[in-house]
């Protein structure tokens, strides 16, 4: 594989999505509709891309698996029904389980409330070698959590606790925390799948009439989405105070699902490229020992 | 019990030794054979004071876990046979082992090696109306990991990582988890027992004799000592990057492991009583629902 022109062609769909500083980021100026010259209609083609997406991906983590020393953290956050769960199921279908750990976060239970925030995501954190797949994170810590503050309330922290700068804290708190993960060879990409409100009703109906869909809809969702501005400028925020070049979040286009994969495949390969993954070169002395077993089993 | 009186007591024993700023820490500035004003030779009085302060422990510790808002870590780091073990019994004794949990960090196996160097530790934070208590911790990090670079190797860092600054930054990172544990409620109190090179080696010679202690005794030991200067320089780098107003370190004297004793209870005592815990009020709801439980119970 010439891993060289599949990182040059996964850049080009992932770095229009990609921010690393997020100064001057504004969620406007990110389009959900958004498919950058490839025809919608073109089925065909964002299959077979989506396929070789897949078959790069398969092949760089047997060499993250074998070199064992990065380990690699992927992060998912959205509103409902933007594709998460179909975006992780068909970028990472082709790798090998035994290398890549999907954890999906749900209300946290009263043992995790008994802990600092970031505590249930840090006891899940992948292992070198590993692919680590947070399903919603510790993000939700400024999303769900700012846009219902009574949800603070059941965190259980002490009244001597700061409240006032609690957002920026946390950012800067979560900023320190990715921080130290590159550091320490944890490689981390964020993806902010960027559905539009249109879209997302369409879907949440497709649901409702589709029997093989309906045990995915919860009356709780339709609440949610009715502060969708809220949540939007959160999501905003977020991106704004966490984008980072060792952590970046890509705001990943999400009206259509063929393109959400497309580009965030693209960005896992990408980065991924950039590691420079090898097998392990063996020493002289294993190289002694090989011929030793051989001339063993020959005998 | 008066807590304000007890605070103040244990404040004049535990503040001599308790470093929040480390910009000018000096290690010579502190002697490990120091005993305060008190007598060495009354033994009475010294085991009165330590036992009053065992009394109050336990009384706040009943607090904080009704409460049930902050969790307390307290970590212990030493030369060996500084009194680590000794100290946390006889502090800790009196405290309901529900509780309070001691983790004791030995060298990481190949699962903790293969994470970033927190992770073994954030796993086992305390919960909240729990004190915690790590016998060694994540400081081997930058104290015998610095004195032995050849464990570094070891620990499986991608060629990518920064090495020139990896004491700095861990420093730095330290830094920020334990201002951010702070922040979500965990009270830190950090504890360097500071014993002397000619008092260590006194107890390893009685260590050798007693057959009730030889199990105790690793000629690995023997090795460590002999690195006495360069572990001196690598706890006062330590304790100069990592001392805050939130995370503060108490170098406590230990040659006299009576002393050593008081001063930790003292510190915790005092600790604990500025977070001014409270048994849980109750509300008007359950006040009704007790009294109609005891006419219920009545009948």
């Amino acid at each position: 594989m010439d891993f060289k022109e599949i990182a040059q062609r996964a850049g080009k769909l992932a770095q229009p999505y990609c921010i690393r500083d997020g100064d001057r980021f504004r969620l406007k100026d990110y389009d959900p509709d958004d498919t950058l010259d490839l025809d919608p209609r073109d089925k065909p083609r964002a299959k077979q891309m989506l396929a070789a997406g897949v078959e790069a991906l398969a092949a760089l983590q047997e060499r993250l698996y074998a070199q064992d020393r990065w380990a690699v953290l992927l992060v998912f956050q959205a509103m409902d029904a933007a594709g998460k769960d179909s975006a992780i199921k068909h970028v990472m279908s082709g790798v090998n389980p035994q290398g890549c750990q999907v954890h999906s976060f749900k209300a946290p239970s009263a043992e995790e409330l008994d802990h600092d925030f970031l505590w249930r995501c840090a006891t899940r954190l992948p292992e070198r070698g590993r692919i680590g797949i947070f399903n919603r994170s510790y993000y939700e810590e400024v999303l769900i959590v700012r846009v219902h503050p009574e949800l603070l309330d059941r965190q259980n922290l002490p009244p001597g606790v700061n409240r006032k700068n609690i957002w920026k804290e946390r950012y800067e708190d979560i900023r320190g925390f990715e921080r130290y993960l590159s550091r320490n060879g944890v490689l981390i990409r964020k993806f902010f799948l960027h559905v539009s409100r249109q879209e997302q009703r369409r879907r949440f109906l497709r649901r409702l009439n589709d029997p093989e869909k309906q045990w995915k809809f919860a009356a709780a969702d339709l609440r949610e989405a009715e502060r969708w501005d809220e949540y939007m400028r959160a999501y905003e925020d977020m991106i704004a105070a966490t984008a980072t070049e060792h952590a970046p979040w890509y705001v990943v286009p999400a009206d259509h699902k063929w393109f959400t994969r497309l580009v965030v495949s693209s960005a896992i390969v990408e980065s991924l490229c950039a590691l420079d993954l090898r097998f392990p070169k063996l020493s002289d002395e294993q190289r002694a020992e090989i011929a030793a077993a051989r001339t063993e089993l020959d005998a």
